[in-house]
This record gives structure tokens, sequence and C-alpha cells, in this order.
């Protein structure tokens, strides 16, 4: 997806959010967004928003002081939602059908500190109770449910900390159901926002189900012509691609591969526009 | 009110939002944009919004081409309000209080494009309906009552066109019941969002009942500094102030002279957090 120019304020936005969150002094906080306006100010918009925002993202690390200033959210969220990870479990088990486990793996991709930035457990949790009568606004699922069948390797990319679990939860369902898939959970190269790492990714045991690989990007998505050798090699030999999260779609939406099933939630005017579906729509949409 | 950083996001976005109206082509919006940002990127952020989105608004006519992007607008929402202005009367003259007076005055402040940029009709009508039950959140409107009796002459500053007719009924209600007010209406000097000038006032028979005059200045709010002498020698010697609006109250909230009421919609989130008041809460606030 290109970047609209409605992304422009949004990107600026986030950073003075994330700013704000830190205590960061007004002063610094106004530096930063004048050198976000210069960088914004002369780039290429015909890029995905995630490229755009990636820089965007380091300017604001250099003002806080941390390449990580998500840290503590991140580690909030995966502690928060492991402990609800076998009520996740059990509403898979009690359904059993995969467009509940679909379903479920993207509502959790409202924990999200990028186009959102802010939602409270409670937020999340009401959110899980819906489930069931929650559509599916975009649905490929059985589309996807014959790639699943078909496809002896599958490339999970994961999005968000606090999402991972849903993702893991999501992943046993899948291991289960379709034995003879061989899965590899993709991870970002570095910490970006709130988006999982290979750290994270550990911490809540997903290493002990899957192979990990680092896309070795930092980007809130994936940039492939940015990835390593290594994941550029998987992104492209894996029969099947499962990719979370609004920045896999922004960033996705066009690959050159087949066989792509993007599943997030439209968080943003800007995306629920693009697929033409209300804002906060669960899409689980086939490139 | 100085700028809030939260308030920079917030001008790009009324550029686009008004190129977006005007079906501008998108080589010419992202140009536009990146004027825009190349502006504020050394900006004084010490000033007030309406200050620092003035030059923002040249930008914006330069691309567009235009003087007065919000022509139509202006009309038909002065257009629209006038063929309820016996309604809004019959309001006033049911209750025949000033507090009605005011809440109904102010109420008419939501036909807004800059700060909300978008509201149709019917939202209008539905809060003129809920005008009995809706309360003033800040209310210094007995100490205004007190004011209105003593003063002789009161400087009433218009906001926003179609809000004009509001304020045009509110005025009525003023006459009559402190008949030995005089009574001027200030506008702005030139256009400027759906801010209300000179040539508007007449159009809607404000003329007619008070003497109208043009403060000199194209800012979306009043920066005395930038006002015509003739303005500012009547702000400073009247005896009371009456400003509707937004941007009158980011403009005046710290002026240099007594007995000036704000009467506004708190329409955005840093004007609703410096009051400390839920937003689209009606304000009626002594300086």
């Amino acid at each position: 997806m290109k970047t609209y120019l409605e992304c422009i304020p949004c990107i600026i936005s986030q950073g003075i959010k994330t700013a704000k969150r830190l205590n960061v002094s007004e002063e610094i906080q106004e530096e930063m967004v004048k050198e976000t306006l210069d960088y914004l100010k002369d780039k290429n918009y015909g890029k995905t928003p995630p490229e755009l925002a990636k820089p965007v993202y380091k300017i604001i690390n250099k003002y806080m002081g941390t390449d990580d200033p998500f840290k503590e959210l991140k580690d909030f969220y995966n502690d928060e939602m492991m402990k609800i990870e076998d009520d996740l479990r059990n509403i898979i088990e009690k359904n059993s059908d995969l467009k509940t486990a679909i379903k479920l793996a993207i509502t959790g991709n409202i924990i999200d500190f990028g186009a959102k930035h802010s939602f409270d457990k409670k937020v999340v949790l009401d959110r899980i109770n819906e489930i069931e009568s929650n559509k599916l606004i975009v649905d490929t699922s059985d589309e996807l449910f014959d790639k699943l069948k078909e496809s002896k390797t599958l490339l999970y990319l994961g999005d968000n900390c606090g999402e991972i679990i849903f993702d893991k939860v999501f992943i046993e369902y899948l291991k289960k159901e379709f034995p003879h898939l061989e899965i590899t959970f993709g991870v970002r190269g570095s910490p970006i926002i709130n988006d999982a790492t290979e750290e994270d990714a550990k911490k809540v045991g997903l290493d002990k189900m899957v192979k990990i690989i680092s896309n070795g990007d930092s980007a809130p998505g994936t940039v492939i012509e940015d990835t390593s050798d290594e994941f550029k090699e998987i992104f492209y030999s894996s029969d099947l691609i499962i990719a979370k999260g609004q920045g896999n779609y922004e960033t996705l939406s066009t690959i050159d591969r087949e066989n792509v099933f993007l599943l997030f939630m439209a968080k943003c005017d800007v995306v629920a526009d693009e697929l033409n579906v209300p804002i906060m729509s669960l899409v689980c949409q086939k490139r």
C-alpha cells in the first residue's frame, strides 16, 4: 500500500504520543517534531507507510534516549496475555474450527501502539468475549483452509507483543489440524513500536513449538528488500505465508509472490477506506 | 493559548481535508503538504494555533487556486441556518432566559471546518433539539449577566458562517433585554476557513441590527497585534467583549484586558484537556 497523505500527520502524531507516554520535556518533544517534519518534507510518498515511518522511529528513539521506548508496554502485554493463554486455548477448543481460530488470532491484533496507540486490557478482553458474534468482514478463510491442507511449509509473520500469545495458540491449532505443516515464525530484526522480536517470541515460548526467524530489519511491517538474505530465502521458498497485522498488510498487499494471507484488524480510516470496510473490521485477505 | 504539539498534525490534516473536498489532484496535494511541513518545521510554537495556521491556509489557497476554498460551504450553512432562524428565535422566546440564549449561541459553534471540519446539517439540528438538556460545562453566565447590565458598549466577535445566524438571534435577545447596550459585531478581515467576513454578516442581515467591524486580519481567531488600528481601538475601549468560537478562545484566552467572555464548543482534545472538560462541551468562560 502506498502512503496516503493522511498517513503523514498520523506518523507525526505517533511520535508525539510516544514522547508524552515517556514524559519527555516539551522542549525535546518540539525538537523531535521539527526534525520529523524536516525528514518528511521531501521524502518519496510512493513508499509504504512502514518504510516512511521507520526513520521517524529512529528520530523518536534518538530524542527518547532509548532503542526501545515501548519495552515496558511490550512486556506488560506479553505478561497479561500469557495470563489468559488458557482461556484463548479454550475458545478454540470449544469451537474447533479454522474460522474461530482465525478470528481469535486477528483479535489479538488490537494490541497496537502504532496506528491506534492505546488499548487498555479491558478493551482487549471485551473483544475476545465478542468473538463468536464478530464476523470476518473480508473472508478468504475457505481458500486459506485449502492452502493449509496442500502446503508443506508455512511462514507465519508475527506482528505485536501481546498479540503473539494469540498467534501461539493459533499455531498450536494449526499444528494439530495440519500436522504435516512445517511452520516458521517470522519476527522483526530489532525493536520498533510494540512489534515482536526474537526475544519476545522466545519469552512467550514460541521457540518451543516452531522455528523462529528474524527478518533482519526494523520497519513496522515487512519491507522485503530491506530484510536479510536468509529471511528473503524462506519468504520466497515457503509454500504459504500468513502475515499478521496492519503493518504487514501495508507492506505486503502488493508483494510479488502468491499464497500470502493477510490477517489483521483495519485500525485506521485510510486502511479501512482502501478495503471499503468499517474501521476495526476483522480482515482475512488473500493478497 | 500556546500551540500544543498535537496542533501540528491537526493543522496539516486541515489542509489535506480541504484539498480532498475540492478534488485537487494527488500530486498537487502532496506538494501542498510538503510545503506545509517545510513551513512548520522551524516556526515558533509559542504562538497561538490560529497564528501558526494562518500562513498554512495561504499555502492551501495557493495550491487550491482560490482565495476562498470554503465559499460554497459558507453560503450553504448561511442559507440553511437562515431557514431555521425562526425556530432558533422560538427557542429563546419560549425560555426567555440568558442561559438558554447563551447555550443556543454556543451550539451554533458546531458549524466549523477547522478543528472538526465536517458536520452535516442533521448533527446541527440534533444539537439544537438537545439544547434544554445540555449544560454549560464551564458556566460564568451569572457574571456575564451582571456585566451586560452594567456595560454601555459590547463588542461581539463572530466566528463561523452558519453560526452567525445563531449570533444574530442571540443579539436580538440581548438588544431586547439590555436595550441600553451599544453593540458592535466583529468579523474577520478576509476569508479564512468558514469564518464570517463583513460580506457574510451583511448577507444574514446583521448590519441592519448592529454596527459591523472588520478586524482587518485573516487569522481564524483574533490575533490582536495583527488587527487594524480601528479594530484595536474598539477592542480596548468596549466595556464588554463576547468572543465566539474556539479560534477566539485560542487567541484571546490570555489577552491583556478585562471583561472578555469566551463562548464556544470545545471541539478538539487539546482544548478540552486544557479546560479539563469533555470534548464537545459548551463553554462560557470569563477570561
